[in-house]
Order: structure tokens, then C-alpha cells, then sequence
């Protein structure tokens, strides 16, 4: 994803964290340009890797999940989300556990449909976002103590209604389900 | 956006600014949630909010800006972006002023396609994302002194190349132009 021989690249000239907190990793750069200008206090967000899913049941629903969002302020329906624990052996079984854990839904069938960066400005972190089909509710939700989190089965032309009037606020949401129903050719 | 009688909405116990820097202006909040458990340190980023556009010449080709993006360490190949200045008198003033510097291109026909968040979690801004057909080259660029911007042209298919193999990384620049493609049909 790197490119070592970017003639556009910053020079770092000095780096320090500003705070080191599991949620809130932050760094401020003295970086220089190549074209010789410098920027004193450029500000670097250091997340782990996030994963979501497109979950769509043997009836061909799809499996979303309704939460706070405090940064809005606003409550929305999302895809389920959550972190690439560092011990994951694989960016997918992350994906699998948030799936069960936050829904009960697993198995199915899984692929990687994109990669992106929420800001790929500020943060150094990728978004893996992936396809499971066919999924069941295999058991009950294990949610953590500060999640409060409904399940909902959506339709295809219910989730489409949804992504028209902007119900799915989450740009790292809103694009892989827009390419799932691009590339499927979903849109009536 | 905001619903006021959300029953999942949080309570902020405490609030206090972090930094109020242009660039990174962050509070910390000690909330509190409908079931009772607190979080002491919830972090939220206040931006002003951005727009992009996506813009389409007489020709039909899309115009499309190359820069490096310092978090993920990368050069990459983006919508037209920037900041929606308080003295803006419309987020589509803001989006035609930020087109017109980045690549010389304004006129014709502007309609907002979508509005998103980068992160609701974390962010209090969104992203409103503008369509703009048959836009024309009508001067010169005007960059700033840390500005390294170069324009490029792309077909259709081009465009859908590069978002097929994730080029467009930058999710609520990818959300706006999977819809746009899908809602026209415009995948092969």
C-alpha cells in the first residue's frame, strides 16, 4: 500500500505522542514538504485496524444493528463493526466474533469485498469490510457493558430505502454496501 | 439528525476540552449510558464539516485530484475535498470554491448526492458530497503553499477500475461514487 519512492511524501522532522491511550493514540509531526514548506503541528490518530460485515441471511436479509453513536449524538443503523483484536489470527475471524457477538448470527459463507480509510489525512488505520452470506443465528448476543445494541432484518429494498435518505451515516458502511449492490446490480 | 427522546442517547457527567487547535480540537467526556455503566474518558473530535464533489466534465470524464495523505503514509488518487468555511454562504459555495482551487474547474450543474460522517462515533462533523455535471476548465489552479495537488482525467470505466481495485481509499469519497454509479447503472 506503501510507496517507498513517493515523490509527494512529508518528511517526518520530529514526532511526539501526545497521548497514548488505548482509544485515543495520538501523535503531532514537524513534517516538511518536498516542495521545502513545513507544517509545525500535524496531528496522527493511531487506531488498530476495524473490521465490518455485510451479513445476509439464507432469506436474503440483512443483518444490521442499531446503536448510539455519542460523536452525532445520534442513533443509527449500522452495519456490525468492531476492532482487529492484535490476537486475531486473521482480519476475518475479527469480523466473524463481532458478527456473533454482537448479533448471535455466524457461519455462512465469507469474503473481503473492500478496504478503505475513514481519513486516510489523519488516521493509520484501514477499514476491512466483508461479505458473509447464507449466515444463521447460531446463539444469543454477548454484548460488553457499555454496548447497547438492537438487531434488525432488513430486506434488500428496505436497506436500499434506507442508503437513499442517508439512514446509514457511516461512509466506511455506506460504501461497501453501495458496491455490493453495484456490483450485484441490486439498484431497481 | 439528532433525535432528542433517543432511548439510547448518553449522558455527558463531564466535558472538558483537550486542545482547541484549528486542526485538533478534542474533548474528553465522562458519559454516562440508559443502563447505568459509565465510560470516564470518551473522546470526541470537533471538525467544521467537509464537502466533496464529484465532478463530471461535458465529455463525460471524472475529475479527479492526486495528493499525499500523510496518516496512511500514501499518495493517492481522490474527489476534490475541503473544509466548509463558517463564511461560506452554502455548503455548495464551499464545495464550487474548493473545486475551482484544486483543479480550475467550475460551472455547471450541482446537486448534494449524500452526506455522511467520517465517524459518528468520534466525529461531531459530517461530509456533504456533491454531484457536479458538465463542469468546465474556467481557470488555472490556486494552491496553497502546502498543497501538492495534481488533476486527472477519467473515463467511466477507468474510474470504476480504480475503485474496484480500493484506489479510492478514502471511504466517504468512495460511498458517493459507488452510489452514483449504481443508482445511473453505470456498472458493467
Amino acid at each position: 500500500m506503501m510507496n517507498k519512492t513517493d515523490d509527494k511524501a512529508w518528511k517526518v522532522l520530529k514526532s511526539e505522542y501526545l497521548s497514548r491511550e488505548p482509544w485515543f493514540t495520538v501523535r503531532k509531526e514537524h513534517v516538511q514538504l518536498p516542495n521545502g514548506n513545513e507544517i509545525p503541528d500535524y496531528y496522527i490518530l493511531d487506531y488498530p485496524d476495524w473490521v465490518n460485515v455485510i451479513a445476509i441471511t439464507k432469506a436474503k436479509q440483512f443483518v444490521l444493528v442499531r446503536q448510539y453513536r455519542h460523536g452525532l449524538g445520534y442513533t443509527s443503523m449500522e452495519l456490525c463493526a468492531g476492532v482487529a483484536e492484535k490476537e486475531d489470527p486473521s482480519l476475518e475471524i475479527s469480523a466473524r466474533r463481532e458478527l456473533l457477538e454482537e448479533t448471535g448470527y455466524g457461519n455462512g459463507n465469507w469474503s473481503l469485498l473492500t478496504e478503505l480509510s475513514v481519513n486516510p489525512g489523519t488516521h493509520t488505520n484501514m477499514t476491512y469490510c466483508f461479505l458473509a452470506t447464507d449466515v444463521e443465528k447460531i446463539s444469543e448476543q454477548h454484548l460488553e457493558a457499555t454496548e447497547d445494541i438492537t438487531v434488525h432484518l432488513l430486506t434488500t429494498d428496505q436497506l436500499i430505502e434506507l442508503l437513499r435518505k442517508d439512514g446509514i451515516k457511516q461512509a466506511v458502511q455506506a460504501a461497501p454496501l453501495w458496491k455490493y449492490l453495484a456490483e450485484n446490480h441490486l439498484i431497481p
